[in-house]
This record gives C-alpha cells, sequence and structure tokens, in this order.
C-alpha cells in the first residue's frame, strides 16, 4: 500500500518568519508521530524547507555533500510529514513523522539517539 | 516539595565521543520525559554539557549573551535531566527532562515549538 501523503501548505507568512543562519540553514529536528521519539536531526534551507512542507516528505540540506538530500531515495526510509512547527524565535524547526523502512538512523537504528550517557541503566 | 535530582554519570568514554563545532558547540534537543513533546532546543558547549549531567539539571551555553545559561535560575523553569543522549555522529544531544515551573519557552508556553506551518487544523 503506497503511503499516505500530507502535504502542508506553504504559507508566506509562515517562511518569513523563518531566521536563517549565516549559512542560510535552519536545524531541524525529526519526530515520531507515534512513538514521539525524537528520530535524527538535520539541516535545512530555504528550498528543501518548501520541498518538505509541498511535498510531505523531509528534505534536507547536507553540510557534507553540499546538496539537498531527499530522506529516503537511496535507502528507502522516508519520512512522511504529519505536522510541521517552528520555534518561538523562528530559528528551529520540527516535523512529526511516520517512519517508513527500517529507521531513521543510516546506521539502521530507529532514532540516531541510540546512545545514553552514563550508559544504559542495569 | 523538592525535585528529584537524578545526575548522570560522567564518563571519559562518553564526552570523548562528542564532537564540538567549528564554535565549540553542540546542538542540543530538550524533551519532556512524561508527555514526549520536544519542548526547546538550545546549544552546549563541553562544560555546559559537565554540569548539566553532574547537576542533573540543563545547562546551556548563551551565544547571544556569551554564557553559561542554567536554565530555569531566573525565571524557576528549571529542567530535571532523566535521561540523556547523543546521536550516531555524536554531534547532537539530546536531553529527557521533567520540567518544572510554567513550561520551558520565555513566552511562558510549555514548548517553543507552538507555530505550526500551514496553521492549526480546523
Amino acid at each position: 500500500m503506497p503511503p499516505t501523503v500530507t502535504p502542508v501548505t506553504v504559507r508566506d507568512e509562515d517562511l518569513a518568519e523563518i531566521k536563517w543562519n549565516d549559512d542560510g540553514l535552519a536545524p531541524a529536528i525529526v519526530q515520531d508521530a507515534t512513538t514521539r521519539q525524537v528520530l535524527m536531526f538535520a539541516w535545512m534551507n530555504e528550498p528543501s524547507l518548501r520541498r518538505t512542507l509541498s511535498e510531505g516528505r523531509t528534505v534536507f540540506w547536507s553540510r557534507s555533500r553540499q546538496e539537498l538530500w531527499r530522506k529516503g531515495d537511496t535507502s528507502g526510509n522516508r519520512q512522511w510529514v504529519r505536522e510541521a512547527y517552528y520555534d518561538c524565535d523562528g530559528d528551529v524547526l520540527l516535523f512529526v513523522i511516520d517512519q517508513e523502512g527500517d529507521g531513521a538512523c543510516h546506521t539502521g537504528a530507529t532514532s540516531c539517539f541510540y546512545r545514553r550517557f552514563g550508559g544504559d541503566p542495569t
């Protein structure tokens, strides 16, 4: 069954609130819509944000490759946007998504945040 | 009743994994331990991370004021760390916390992410 796509209306009034950093980027937090687990963190520029909203799946800016990176195009681990938020200062983005495939992390883990300070509880 | 404090053991093996950016900082995501809501985003340097773990409450680096900022010292909205994680690349931090007081946001909101792209659902 194909995934359900729920695009978000791209409104000028929202985009006008976003303050990009000196590199034209903003941090993007990705959270699972069902488990509420924080899955990953990446960066977006304005084109990637517009595509994320209009396509209803996450598109980031790869700082290492200096190119748009549509999550899951290679891995199949696509992220379907259900809700998208920006913070009080307009300089951080939050996406609540349904994760397709194995997980969000390139290691194969569900979440990139699988290492715990102090070690796992005994 | 005083808040329960649960310090996290500061281990060299954890700190050695953290990759600080050119400014000596790493992004820090803060999530509510009960609701799992993403509350805020800020930055830490190594001293603030060490204090966050050892004191069991969040301490950030204020880029605007260029000083350590122990969350809640002024507002009373302290954040008590229950779990702390770092990501696969070692360059992003995640803190799962109990929020004291009115909320995490300086606006008085529970979360800084109270503005939704596309507007609130009708």
